[in-house]
């Protein structure tokens, strides 16, 4: 059984950012940002509802504190520090699920704050110290920091694969700025064969073991929905 | 039996203010700022863990979104954005409540947002919407909009006496932006004159009912130590 | 001789606001967001640098601190609170015209502190202090209070006439939330008859008088460039 | 000739920072904040006044966009994007300066971009391509890349001399997070021999060669005040 999981609620005040009514019919899962990269009380207020009425599991989407930079600006924070920002953001999500009775389902770093949990290990249990006080499992990348510090705790580890995204000979991503269009058939088939086998193909045709508790798709690429509903209609059969 | 609050927790980044750990012994309920008017994620932590050190209840202490201006400037939010705006702050104050197994024991707003919902019963309102969230009480003043709108609610209404202010002979508060020095004997003993008689006098000497289910003191008058142990002290028997 | 002016630069981060570069050629000058409201250091230098590509002089265009509520939330600050603000985002914005060997056009307030100033002498003295820093003229609205206290200020005051708005039998703007689409033509014969008769018609079809001095287009209009090149080409014999 | 500086203006809304008042008499010239790190527009208008009244001269004193870490946590950003935060804050203070009728004496970066500035080519680029904009020399370390970069540039590099901090052997400052309070009469003797001999003691009593075209003393050492006094009189005849 697999999730679907997608950012979501990244608007901001006037400004708008994805397609989130078009996408969540298509996710079973989704990242809903907490104000520090992007989102306010209001866009969260209204993703949370989107969420519920389409049956769509929510987890935080904690940042670094950075809108400006839409958290892709790496920032050092001391672990006490990050602790505290991410149990912030986190508490302030369930707050806008208490109101609507939902649970909260996971959590997911955003932008930079991601990225340096694969690498550093004080980073990824500043996370963890947050979601446990929630008692929330961790989503991130197997074979990274986040799987050998997130797999020991309480609240466990989700393992992604991304389906919109190539990876390279090593099992790592490749991450452009922008993102480009992907053809929905080859991500749909990339994500059953993730599911079902374990296997990825990488940009020079490797094979490579990849495991996927969940399928991460992004609102940003050029043809997100297109390829959120591919991905979904292929994976049915599985999603939980 | 009656409580006593004080604001806390506002301190931000570098900056101090108010001496928390010299108050914090002598109140029973800390209004915990929420990272808006003033705090921070780290400020919010430390003050969590103070208050639990000496066995005090936290409430949550939302504001308008305004720190260069500690609150204390009027602005216009819709309703409903009033309200996302107090759940986003109430739900990441409960986070770190969470985080030290405690439960939110009531909302008081701060500054202009407590003076706004005396006098209009929408932004009184918005309020309640956001505490109901979270079956909390909100702590207010009698006579003004907000026993008329807090009142009828679900959690309840908490009417505070102020200990360190002067009242009108309207009942309403003499308000002075710097607070200035009060003689501790004379808070405490207004204070258990409150409490005991439900009678205040007037800065003119005129009696006035008082309603005194909680008594405030405030971290800025010069002596707030000093008067916050004098109205403890003299309140002890009284004390929840 | 007038010109025609639109307001500029109101993107932030990741986010885009408005067809700076579709309208770009189709005004005289640029009203470039400070970010208060909107913007961002390099949104600025951008913004600024795309001005120059056309030929456009460029105005300052402060607002209230509010980036979540686009500077459309009124907010009570002290006079000279409100000065010193100003003071800050226009000297920020002479930064970026300075490094592009430009001059300082103009000054026109945003949003809700445009319409604070129309009303409260306090509000437009405050703004015409900082401008007044600067030798820049204020942009308004004649008939207001804009008028009555910028028209006595050193740097002089410009009047301005709404070209995609429509106006009631007392000379006031009907403005809307979200801005509706507009007849381009009847924009533009409204414009030219504005600048060459000083008239213009309500929207019961009484005759008002009006003071153009200059034409004003907003970004956010649905077909704001195809309105903005109608009026510019209407106006062609008439533009500084 | 010699100058002293200090940071000035750190406060923030109702938060204090530094004994301003008391320091202006012992500094030749200011480093004032410019909103990123600390202070406010109208902090800004206080201390650029306070500096005037005194004779003091005034630098701009930009930092990293972090109040809540007053500019200490590293932050990555693009060249572009950092030198376009630089002028932005440059040309705010600029704007300050206008009011008063003064020109801006220089820039001197604060905090951790102070320190990326001393590592890092790119950083110290971006701060001079900001500073060029307005023909500001820039405040720095001899022997960093500070000195490396900005040597070359137009405007100038100004080299610093520490009277309140210990140097290594290697000739790097020894920073801890809190100031301690420094003996004011050795701090006097060290800028002294620092400005007439090109000579320092380092912490183990190597001799080192120092340049000290300014002297710079901390407004957060415990005895700032004291220490300023002291080593103002005794830089008396060789101050600019």
């Amino acid at each position: 059984m697999v999730a679907i999981n997608c950012d979501m609620g990244e608007s901001f005040g006037i400004y708008h950012c994805g397609d989130d009514e078009g996408l969540m019919p298509f996710v079973t899962v989704a990242n809903v940002a907490c104000g520090f990269h992007a989102s306010d009380p209001r866009v969260m207020t209204q993703t949370v509802r989107l969420a519920k009425a389409h049956g769509v599991k929510v987890g935080a989407h904690p940042s670094l504190p950075d809108k400006e930079g839409f958290g892709r600006r790496e920032m050092k924070l001391d672990r006490d520090e990050l602790t505290a920002a991410c149990v912030y953001q986190i508490g302030a999500l369930s707050g806008f699920l208490r109101a609507e009775g939902m649970e909260l389902n996971h959590v997911k770093a955003h932008g930079s704050l991601y990225g340096m949990a694969a690498r550093d290990e004080e980073v990824a249990a500043a996370l963890a110290d947050a979601a446990d006080v929630f008692d929330a499992p961790l989503m991130g990348m197997a074979g990274t920091v986040h799987e050998k510090v997130w797999g020991d705790r309480r609240a466990g580890f989700i393992s992604e694969y991304y389906a919109d995204l190539d990876y390279r000979d090593d099992g790592s991503l490749i991450i452009t700025r922008v993102h480009e269009a992907f053809d929905p058939q080859t991500s749909a088939a990339g994500a059953v064969r993730a599911v079902t086998e374990g296997k990825a193909t990488s940009v020079n045709g490797k094979e490579l073991p990849v495991r996927a508790d969940c399928v991460c798709v992004h609102s940003d690429t050029p043809n997100a929905v297109e390829l959120a509903r591919a991905v979904h209609d292929a994976l049915a059969p599985h999603l939980t």
